[in-house]
């Protein structure tokens, strides 16, 4: 089986090549191909026996969608985007990184078909930010797709694409609208979901982190370890099931910043929770009253999707998975 | 106030440039300069005291879009569309008129205000074709958008463009989703829809008409001179009320086969009835069977749009306005 990540040098691209090099199957099939794409060259995963091709592309520049296509991978992950800030400061970058560049690779997978019958699995990862506010405590599977960003915009655009083109025949389309991850590795960041992660992850390694938001505000949540799994379960189930309906909210946890804050109490103990410090931003505020708190992922949770069931588990995971086990400073 | 047209040669394009012209008004402006724009030559209205030009332009031929928008017009109605039927056989057609000609138009008026600032209102029609089945005997304004055909996901697209476009304030953008159109002027065509118009057209002057559906079909209907209201409706009221909200389910009346006869039967008699021949057709009772069949239009009878309350002031609205008040052949 031949897999391709576009976007493999992000963060949940690089976590789903090792664990696809680390296991060498998909489903009921041995990977005996990877081919990783980013616009930065992505790292060939250490511990994998099959081949493997980086390749450094930008989806939006004429022909490269062709190029790729022309691999004929079986599997494609699409998880190119540019991130919401971004997409916000730079309108004509947005829409051609993360319109332009979905729409051509989906065509050139339809025109590869059409020169030889071609028809791979497309997994495309969308966003909870195609919803936007006003809208209700729990997010329905028929809510309709209200985005308050270009980003939003551009990842509705791709889920609507997605479902006209496998509708079409052209591929086996399934998108996944992720929750926010949660622990995010890596340093602390600028957007503006940051502190959600890093009051968790460093409390954790001993290091001091900044609540800008009341402790009562709720949101939705996943681990990277189940991020990789939303997308090795959305490669390899049957999607006949899905209809023309091709996208589907996931399951996460709807979880408060006071019960981040219990659960990291319980995982590393009262010094941790001392390590958070407590400094109102009211912009941050703002932009966070009009995110998504929880949803109602039926759809998702019927083809067997899912996501962790407490704020400890997403603790643990993260102390597992990037801490070697080892809490504190 | 300068008013332009795109797809000014269609049937509801027509409609419009006729009443604009003699109305000489749109709101409270007087209706100074028309521009009416069309792949084949619009026909100028033989009624109208202002200026007129007739631009035979295609919007997703390059640059065109950009000439448009060089003549700021003050209100731009954006009709063009090809139809579903044609965006079904000829994908890229469908995609390159459908999609690139409204990103091409948006995208056009953003760079002219980028030159000189200029943010026109933008009326733009969407389709009741963005919903497809299962969905609600009664479609909310908050029910998500299900496209079955690459039309419905074409204008589903124009849907997010225009919000995200509007959001960013490059325009005042309003869609409007409009009912299916009956009684539709001109000869029966093959449209899969076509039956609904022409069981009250064609009896209405004499002739006979197929009906290939079982009489308790119900679907949504608004005449065109209630088309023509919306479209000016949209053009003129205040759209802060619709928050970033931009497109509307507009209102309509949701009827059934047998209620249009029992109302030719009232306008026009039983001998009008008898000129419908009852051929049942399996594929085309299956097409119209995906087709939504009532909605609950709340947000839009807020703002004032009206539609309709009967098939029997649908019926009279054709003869008035298409036969002179004549009845018979």
């Amino acid at each position: 089986m031949h897999v391709m990540i576009i976007g493999a040098a992000g963060m949940v691209g690089r976590k789903l090549t090792e664990r696809l090099a680390a296991d060498g199957r998909l489903g009921t099939g041995d990977v005996e191909r990877l081919t990783l794409v980013d616009v930065v060259a992505p790292t060939a995963p250490p511990a994998f026996g099959g081949a493997v091709e980086a390749v450094t592309a930008d989806l939006s520049a004429p022909g490269e969608a062709g190029r790729l296509a022309a691999r004929r991978a079986d599997v494609v992950f699409h998880l190119a985007a540019i991130v919401s800030g971004e997409a916000e400061a730079d309108f004509d970058k947005g829409y051609r990184i993360n319109l332009d560049g979905t729409r051509h690779l989906f065509e050139a997978i339809r025109q590869e078909g059409l020169r030889e019958p071609y028809r791979p699995r497309v997994v495309f990862t969308s966003s909870i930010a195609v919803f936007g506010a006003p809208f209700p405590e729990r997010i329905g599977d028929e809510f309709f797709l209200t985005p308050l960003t270009s980003y939003g915009t551009q990842k509705a655009i791709g889920e609507l694409l997605l479902g006209d083109y496998s509708r079409r025949g052209f591929f086996d389309g399934i998108g996944i609208r992720l929750p926010t991850i949660c622990v995010r590795p890596g340093k602390p960041n600028l957007a503006a979901s940051g502190f959600f992660s890093n009051i968790l992850r460093e409390p954790l390694v001993g290091r001091d982190a900044v609540l800008p938001v009341p402790t009562d505000v709720r949101h939705w949540f996943a681990s990277p370890r189940a991020a990789v799994g939303f997308l090795l379960h959305a490669a390899t189930i049957d999607v006949a099931g899905l209809g023309a309906r091709r996208t589907l909210s996931l399951p996460g946890l709807s979880a408060t910043v006071a019960e981040e804050i219990e659960a990291l109490r319980r995982v590393a103990g009262e010094r941790a929770v001392a390590l958070i410090r407590h400094e109102p931003d009211p912009a941050i505020a703002r932009i966070v009253a009009g995110w998504p708190r929880d949803f109602d992922a039926s759809r998702a949770e019927a083809l067997g999707f899912r996501a962790e069931a407490s704020m400890d588990e997403i603790v643990r995971a993260h102390v597992e998975d990037e801490l070697g086990g080892r809490i504190g400073g």
